[in-house]
């Protein structure tokens, strides 16, 4: 069983229409391909405690968590604050980050807004790879990744490279029918089989060529074309379209 | 003061990207254009739970609530069933939406399965409108809308007609610096001003033609004008490259 993942962008700009969230859409499509469950994602603005509050929602029903945003040197860049704050940890400054920090300084001493990119709530590590200008921080399970998409999309995808998960197996069955003709069937199967996904949805786009999709989904081949074979037995025979 | 909002868009094919939500992105536009500050965006999956405690964090935060999602007659529509825990009220049938379903039936019974269109949290209102075919559902400050898009605007447009908010100002300064150069003049200022947003933008992209974007945000015109005159005061001159 792969571990559940959550994620959180963070930034007011995202809330306000300024910015357009495209990390929260790419890890959904990454972590979809790599196999790990995704349980949640949230937006919430660059406020302690709402990403404070929002770190308790995910944990409680994620192992894993991908934060996107807040980590810059600015007043608005709290992620590390409220990581720690979560993690009841003390804000420390790394010292790999530190000794590039000097590096990229050289003989200038760094100011103390620079030296705030050094920061990470204690215990934290990096993770570098081949593709990364800047490594990635994660702390136990929470992998604090930047805003900016193009570092985001080349830092998840570092990080995924040591996640494994199991991706799903997905079938699709097509119907004319309204979805509460397909309910009693439905109902029935979800219940017999809770551990295989089922979901129904509707369209009212007449240009689709049909009504109601209804997906099969689990990690196991065998228990989807189980559950399509019983579907197919239980619906309505003139309502199914074709099946996928 | 505007009431603030928070969304809930809820459904496993949004977290499994079987389907792409437009959902959230287009109320977080409609938000902005109506001076509705919007609090958070939660992408949960259709467990009666995982909502409960959307809807907990949500209204901790947000007095205007709008769900996408999970109204429909299937096992895994369960927003309604959630939204009532969450309130602590059965759920009831809705004499309006039962009289609606008994004259699309007919002469028929209307079948259980569809009566599951006609149920609501106990003390819920239609919000009806010229563009709707469907009325919208509200149980106090809760808007229950449908996660197709097309439906989900429709409503949506019709709900906001109600409600009213202060449309914000914005002005931004693009800047040819590093982000912890601009970051003691920004800190100060955010300090000295908290109800004015002061945001922080690094792009990476040279192709952009600035390095930061700071942006000023209040519903009243005159203080960003006096807090962007602040920031070109204090901000280094040579790095200001233009102010909109």
């Amino acid at each position: 069983m792969a571990s559940h993942a959550a994620a959180l962008i963070i930034g007011n700009e995202v809330l306000t229409a300024k910015v357009r969230d495209l990390n929260g859409a790419l890890l959904i499509e990454r972590l979809r391909a790599r196999g790990i469950p995704l349980v949640s994602v949230m937006m919430v603005p660059d406020a302690v405690d709402a990403i404070v509050e929002a770190l308790v929602y995910s944990r409680r029903r994620a192992q894993l968590i991908f934060t996107s945003g807040g980590i810059g040197p600015t007043h608005d860049d709290v992620t590390v604050r409220a990581v720690a704050l979560a993690l009841q940890r003390p804000v420390v400054h790394l010292p790999e980050l530190v000794k590039s920090l000097r590096a990229a300084f050289g003989e200038t001493p760094v100011p103390a807004e620079a030296m705030r990119l050094a920061e990470a709530p204690m215990g934290s590590r990096l993770i570098s790879g081949p593709r990364l200008k800047y490594p990635a921080l994660a702390c136990d399970d929470i992998y604090l990744l930047p805003g900016v998409p193009e570092l985001f999309e080349a830092q998840l995808d570092t990080v995924l490279e040591g996640l494994h998960g199991q991706p799903a197996v997905t079938r699709v069955v097509f119907l004319d029918a309204h979805e509460h003709e397909l309910a009693p069937v439905l109902d029935a199967a979800a219940l017999a089989e809770p551990e295989v996904e089922i979901g129904s949805y509707p369209t009212f786009d007449p240009a689709a060529g049909y009504r109601v999709k209804v997906t099969v989904e689990h990690v196991d081949r065998s228990r989807v074309d189980a559950m399509i074979e019983r579907l197919l037995r239980e619906l309505p025979k003139a309502a199914v379209l074709r099946v996928e």
